[in-house]
């Protein structure tokens, strides 16, 4: 990873706006934790990380209908319980109950922070404007802050632009709700495409490294995009970076 | 005023919503006292106190032209320029600069809290999710929170709902935004029209008494309407009754 510097010290951002799921907390680990729990008790043979993993694969194509106009907003709650319900008979689960089903969804809401997360958005706050532009619900977000301990000046992302990432407008209604031209916002995401949708409408963009996000085995996003302004191996190190 | 109880408290809230103008913050000493440095600076002989309540006086007709579809939605920022502009005549005053108007506008981001709003606040958010339902702007309330220093977990309110209070679609939209039922919100304000279209919506209602929001000579939401659940005399003692 290249740490290179393109940022103009002169002309600092106004507002840090993160990604979550991945960047600010391990929801891998988390939901695979919930889901082995489920499984224990309701004595199934399956695995926890799998399974998880199967989750979250279903995410993107049923984000994509809605970003796509195919089918009118519905919120991520929505969509990770018809996933959940989706997966189950690749695991060669016909259902589960109801109440468990709506107890594993919830894990979506108390996903942990990565160990560096805290420490960097709170030294972050002291000068910008910190929001979350995820894909998360407004509830997720406040069920997931309060869990985890995480402080923002506004929820912001999916819910507030009724659309998801990558949509431009998620991006763009969310620097119009601070008042802010994108060029005073600087999206933070672990991951390339998110990037290179925020700096496609102005934004400037801060990779941050999350090399097991996927697992031991993750192959995608070791690096940065080369027009990203800023690399940092972690959010404390943002801060660092980013926090005279 | 008389501190009766309705709440069941086998029954808490989930989430304590607040009106902020007046209830949370003292805009009106704190917008005078812009007025005054920007009158000192330009040697106007206008009378701060008499300026601020006018500007204010102004707000609720402008309001009411976007809650009743008169026109379309606009955000608190463009009303108060507007309003702003509008009385300066009164003042005897044809205009000022133009960056003197944008400053004085500015001064609704820089709303002092009351002396018992921070602790109050502070102190609610450990048992309860708390957040503004307020005609500010998603903008005006990061300002504002981070000038004064108060802490949310969303910001909710006229702009998530697209229009005003007292509107009913400002309080179900943030409730919500929150995946809560009305019943499971407490509104707080201290003003009876404000709780009285909360309550129509099925939320629970706290009445905060401000007797000096419009100055010493205040006449107005002087004693709790009979239907409120709570009365506090402020938002300390508002917390010493909710959290145990």
């Amino acid at each position: 990873m290249c740490a290179f510097v393109r940022l103009d010290p002169s002309m600092p951002p106004k507002a840090i706006l993160f990604d979550v799921f991945g960047t600010v907390v391990d929801w891998r680990s988390s939901v695979a934790d919930a889901c082995r729990t489920c499984f224990t008790r309701l004595g199934l043979a399956c695995d926890a990380e799998a399974f998880a993993d199967a989750w979250r694969a279903a995410y993107i194509p049923s984000v994509d209908r809605v970003r796509s106009g195919e089918r009118p907003w519905v919120d991520l709650d929505t969509l990770h319980l018809e996933n959940l319900r989706s997966i189950l008979p690749t695991f060669g689960l016909v259902t589960l109950p109801e109440a468990e089903l709506h107890a594993l969804n919830n894990a979506w809401h108390q996903l942990r922070p990565w160990p560096d997360s805290i420490d960097g958005l709170t030294r972050l706050r002291t000068t910008y404007i910190v929001a979350p532009v995820s894909n998360a619900s407004i509830r997720m977000m406040v069920n997931m802050s309060r869990y985890g301990g995480l402080q923002w000046d506004a929820i912001l992302g999916a819910e507030v632009a009724q659309s998801y990432k990558t949509d431009a407008v998620v991006y763009l209604r969310s620097a119009a709700a601070l008042g802010l031209h994108p060029d005073e916002c600087m999206m933070v995401a672990a991951h390339n495409e998110d990037l290179d949708a925020a700096r496609a409408v102005g934004m400037r963009t801060a990779f941050v490294l999350r090399a097991t996000e996927h697992g031991p085995r993750q192959r995608t996003d070791l690096v940065a995009g080369q027009k990203c302004d800023l690399v940092a191996r972690d959010l404390v190190d943002l801060a660092d970076q980013l926090v005279r």
